[in-house]
């Protein structure tokens, strides 16, 4: 592992490192912020998924999240969305290829060599930080940005007892009725395979999260018709899962929502992360 | 209107009044509770609407208010959920005529006589109390539990301009949909009215409110089949409803519920009531 940069950033420090990937067969990169505290023994950590077009570093920069995490002595992550390399097939569109994986596990034709986003993040990045630094895993949670929340929650629900929380801001919420989602499963999975199970909003009426759900959408989010916020919201209520749908006036989908609202979603994984 | 008790309660005075009611045409009893800022000037005022079974008593002595609203500088006001004495009709069950107005006008025999709760809550208590205490109408909130969250919610979006904020504790939230609802409107209005001008989840699809909005529902509620508070959601985030929805982990129906997120609420009012 090749560490890029590490700043000082709050008392801690934020670095960026590259591997290279056995899930995705390229060279990978991530970010990872260590609070001070980290210095003194393992710290909880708070996994970041980033959106269509994000790479490791958009959420790092744009986020406002070490702040918060500092202050909460938590770890974040942030890895990047998508293999990269010269390698990597690509599409000419911003939300297939690169910067678009979507978080599964391509089988398909010409995705499958490299696109294993799931597994990448699931199970080899896992593995790589708490290698590599003082990492509580038995204290992860998970947050992510559109296509990230897509991710965070997807992944929160198949993996119990991985994540003590999750959160999502403007999330894909029900991927399998949006072109946000019909076009990706469709090119990275058979047609027939089980696209249910990368859908929030099904997952959700299926099986819910072993613990509290938060989730903030901005009610002039420019995509409001691809991310189908509703679904989600009626899914949680009608599983009765604990948790808590805002929708916040006027605000959209940039990084500056998401920053707005950074804070609380800190203090509610802190809570979790913390709890006996 | 003859006053029933006084009580000095956080700095401020809790009180019960009893009025010949025009719209009910009974003596009607309400509780009113006005801070200690009443004493230099008008105050805003939080509505609270009551369940089925409950009279103007029940969150006056077991929703913990007073506190939160006395910090506040807030008068809340306590009605009666239906029309009393003997000459007003009843049933035997728990759920229709005394103790379940259901916060409409009754235009069907036995009820029409007396049950003309909306009207009660809607324009003649307003008018006494704005004309006999100190309370600023133009700084309005409403929030109420069960049936009494039905009635907030359908009272806040069919008078636009009257409240500032709206929220509501386990709301029957889709009784066109529900035994808590089809009954009491089956018995109260016409075949064929407008029973959907009395549902908060249809006239949260059809209009929403002015203002931001927050409901709570226990996930251990006995009667989440009869609330259908998945229908709300699913309906306030379709519209893009600026507000909160959360399912609350364990709680019930009960007053232990609603005292144990009354302070959340009045501050959430207050939010509205103080701005500008």
């Amino acid at each position: 592992m090749e560490t890029l940069s590490e700043n000082t950033c709050f008392g801690g420090v934020q670095g960026v490192y590259r591997h290279a990937s056995d899930a995705c067969r390229c060279d990978m990169t991530f970010g990872l912020f260590l609070p001070e505290e980290a210095k003194d023994g393992p710290v909880p950590v708070l996994w970041y998924l980033s959106g269509l077009t994000c790479t490791h570093e958009n959420a790092m920069t744009k986020a406002g999240a070490q702040a918060w995490a500092a202050e909460q002595g938590i770890a974040l992550v942030f890895p990047d969305t998508s293999p990269r390399g010269d390698g990597v097939a690509d599409d000419e569109s911003y939300d297939l290829g690169k910067g678009a994986g979507f978080y599964v596990n391509a089988t398909q034709t010409p995705w499958a060599p490299h696109f294993q986003m799931w597994d990448y993040v699931a199970e080899e990045l896992p593995r790589i930080i708490t290698a590599n630094f003082d990492i509580d895993e038995d204290r992860q949670a998970i947050t992510g940005h559109s296509m990230g929340g897509h991710g965070a929650l997807t992944l929160a629900m198949s993996l119990p007892g991985r994540f003590r929380s999750v959160s999502a801001f403007a999330p894909i919420a029900n991927p399998t009725q949006s072109d946000w989602g019909r076009k990706q499963l469709g090119a990275y999975l058979a047609e027939g395979a089980d696209w249910a199970a990368h859908d929030s909003s099904l997952l959700m009426q299926e099986s819910g999260f072993d613990g509290p759900v938060l989730v903030d959408q901005g009610s002039k989010d420019q995509f409001l018709e691809l991310l189908r916020p509703e679904a989600l919201a009626q899914a949680m209520v009608a599983r009765r899962q604990p948790g808590t749908f805002r929708m916040q006036k006027d605000y959209d989908h940039s990084y500056f929502f998401v920053a707005s609202f950074m804070e609380d979603h800190v203090n509610f994984h802190a809570e979790a992360l913390y709890a006996d």
